[in-house]
């Protein structure tokens, strides 16, 4: 769907269930974006990197999308992750995810390079020029190890060259002040930037993120439970802080299951990921848990952990 | 005063005014300290970070702390930090803070040294065991490169440990799951943790936090405009959201005084630290801006800078 | 050629020249390897770093490689970069330069994902089990943002899995440990690596590391003066240390040429591959100075600076 | 002693025995004094980091100056570290310990604190107008968080601020950088700098510092082994470059008993520091092996795994 802008509301980064073998699981896929829009989802993020779009290669990348989009059906849009090291790479990723069908694109600040800040300008503004899709901007300084300056993301705001903004990179305050830079969470509308989408990728203080004026959010969790997310969302906008609140509470709590792997064994973000499709998996959604090699698996008392966490927070596993 | 428990609202650190050779000038200091109540503020925090805390001698450290705790004169509790590299020396401080009539203690774990978590945890309950007041532990891994892990600061809180933490560690989810294991923002008072206190050092998210359930704030800025922060605390408690977020713009705006100093030619501390004390001093509350040696001063371009966003916030430069 | 192993000597990581239009100029990078081999050059590591390879697209890397491999036609051995995010990606890479008729890999750990030691251990064992040839770690904090261990490196080593590392991790202590775990600058050939060969890629301390046991070097500004390197390899295989300090004294003076582009307009990884590719210019080696999207190019007075450092190591610029 | 300048040699920092109440041993401290005497060192660094300065209270600072100068005897010059956190802080050291003796100050750049480069020029400089004594930089950004740059260590050298570097920051090629901008290994005698001296802490790599050009080293390890550095030095400044290797080799293995300690029990840091002061207890040189509060003791297998050490490196444990 032609996607309005801005886009606001709950828009998960889509987990890509795989089978045994470690190909992408298209079925499973098809219905976890059942399972999402069931929950109220306002779009969907795929080739996030919740979705461990660095671990895909090319095709699977592009099996993913179509998958997603096809599901999709033009009831919500979906923004497509292009996430590759430099922009030449990054523009062959976009020119794909458009021809597949996606609404808006999502590229980070290049990485494994060391790029200054003027350079990081130009690349985003090339990509933009490339393919003409929205562009949001990927703050991800965990993985890209660049935080995005306010004065850059304002710039390529304001000259339309970005549709938005997916910020992980945990800093509220930074976020605050970009708020406030663009014209603050009631000026906004009237400020600087043309319909600037504002997403926190900050899934424990969304309540935060919306009080601030933030539009959205895409969160990991959300894969597992989008009705809360959505319930969230929906009582932000109402006004209804402490019911917002008292959700985030909630999935806070559920949270917790990113760590239900054995910290001597893997990386917390396995662990994490783990987690989120083993919840999928016994919530009946998806097939299989295993995430992409080399990652290591969660085991077996690690699932359970996910499944007395689901409880916990009233879901209901069904395996 | 006897601090009730848990501390709450705004505790600002209290900035220290300098004379013009650089020793600590105590009749501005004892000004500050009238400027803050007269603002309405809950408790006082003397030698933290923007304090200049580092940048002084242990005979001015104890200037600044009998000043402000004979100015407060205990009309409320006066915080004092005893930040040193490590255990032995910080208990020398915290013994000098008790003897001043501190009535809390505000410790860092150690830094310049790499120390483990093990070890962290006996640090602070070597200084709780060493001085009997109550300890608040300093999260601040800009300044300590360690960041307090959620399980230490809960054992910590659980045992009695600690009375509370200042969270400058700009990490709003961990601080909320942190929240959440402590019995969550309606459950604290009956949770595992005796009486225990979350500030936030996060200045430009504080309506957030206290959303979060957060108990107060710590922010340097509440030197330039206490009152704003009270009216911010104070909407809070009164579960009046959008006012207080409509008060934290405004002091996000006002916050951007912190990049006056030119980039080019001094740290972004420095900036951020003389400005304030320009501001304190435009508004007539000390004598000097100055901050302490090697901090490279503001220049008179800057201090414009600072004296418009004065101005633009609603405040009236006196000079 | 058929590796021998351990590969030793001087294996420059081969720069990508650029046609005005930011294709891969084939003939330019002809003259490049006749440049390189006719300084003496042991081995040509093309798709590194150096070559820019995260800036160029998959079907550009084919080019590059193609044209190295013709290049040199078996004169000394061409190893591969293979550089992606993860495994599956990077096996795919592997394939394709098994496929044009590289003679060994060179991999790094996973990056922009957060992976754990077990994790990148599978990750090297995958990548050796998928491609039969020989296996290069390429250890590259700055870019990867994970220090592979010793004990990594010696478990990879002594099953067979790596053929050898390139350390441009700049921790020489931690080589010097390698080293001896696995057997000493005289005990290696007895000792429990099978043949493995370390090359370091720190360019300014080659005589340090031949020294301490290394077998080779990768150096960046081995592109200009591969004579040089070569030199500097001989005496340190002659044993004549003086020589070989010498000698490295004059590379790092020439190396300064690294920080010829201004330091506010341009990050100081684009000021180094634009130093190098300017100064091939300028020794008639290849057409064009320009680096890939989106780095900024060295202006004219960054020029004049590359030239000037040529000219101070005796070497003749022929424009 | 008057220090000649530039200084050569071995110069341990000096381990800091303590008693079982976590005292200075200044008996024990007396007889390693002895032992590093013995071995032939050039001069001692007392209240380094491997000192546990950080730990010690100023009163024990005084003690242990105290004690090591009156141990010296004026047999070598005794280098001081006047560690702390700002400028007026380390001032405060260095007139203690320049009334105790010490024949030359060493301090780091501020820490705790966030200081830009021109402020820590200022730093230095009022230091040394401050205190009448020869000044050395020590670069450890392992602690202070900032790695002093080539050109500002340039600049207080020719200015005559600094007497010297104590570079601990692992980066050798820094340091080649920075020794060939000072005229070079032959030509900096005739160079830039009056009389600067270049000292590694980087214990692993010595034989290469020393092949590049540096004067001397400051090795931790070389508390327990003062004798085989010494022998190092010695090698290399007859050049003969495969004997020195060789010695490095032993040292680097004796060095592995850092990680003596379970690293899930303790911090590298309190392995390392607790496997050199059981080192000298099994030796015999001091009473009690334990680190300063809060570090965790080496466990009784820890120790065991000393004495191993110890014993193939071809010391005699005599306990």
């Amino acid at each position: 769907m032609p996607m309005t802008t801005p886009l606001r509301g709950v828009v998960p980064p889509v987990c890509t269930p795989l089978t045994a073998s470690g190909e992408v699981d298209t079925a499973s896929l098809t219905r976890l974006v059942e399972h999402l829009l069931a929950g109220g989802v306002h779009g969907l993020f795929a080739l996030g990197s919740t979705s461990e779009v660095a671990y895909l290669t090319d095709a699977q990348r592009a099996t993913v999308l179509e998958t997603v989009v096809g599901a999709a059906d033009g009831r919500v849009p979906v923004l497509a992750g292009v996430i590759d090291t430099t922009t030449a790479r990054v523009v062959d990723h976009a020119k794909a995810a458009a021809e597949v069908g996606a609404d808006a694109l999502v590229a980070t600040a290049p990485f494994y390079t060391r790029t200054h800040g003027v350079e990081i300008a130009r690349h985003f503004r090339r990509i933009r020029s490339a393919v003409d899709l929205p562009l949001f901007a990927y703050d991800l300084p965990v993985s890209v190890h660049t935080k995005l300056s306010a004065a850059l993301v304002s710039e390529l705001a304001e000259d339309g060259t970005l549709a938005g903004l997916k910020d992980s990179s945990g800093d509220d305050g930074a976020l605050r002040r970009l708020i406030v830079a663009l014209g603050g969470r009631e000026g906004r509308a009237d400020g600087p930037a043309p319909a600037f989408s504002i997403l926190t990728g900050s899934e424990l203080t969304v309540d935060a993120a919306l009080l601030a004026g933030a539009d959205g959010v895409v969160p990991g969790i959300g894969n597992v439970d989008p009705a809360g997310y959505v319930r969230l969302y929906e009582a932000a906008r109402a006004g209804d802080w402490d019911v917002a609140a008292k959700e985030q509470e909630r999935l806070v709590a559920l949270f917790a299951m990113v760590d239900a792997g054995p910290e001597d064994e893997m990386g917390r973000s396995s662990s994490a990921l783990g987690s989120f499709k083993h919840a999928l998996r016994l919530l009946g959604v998806i097939e299989h848990g295993d995430t992409a090699f080399p990652q290591i698996p969660l085991n077996a008392e690690s699932v359970a952990l996910v499944s007395q966490h689901l409880r916990a927070a009233g879901l209901r596993p069904v395996r």
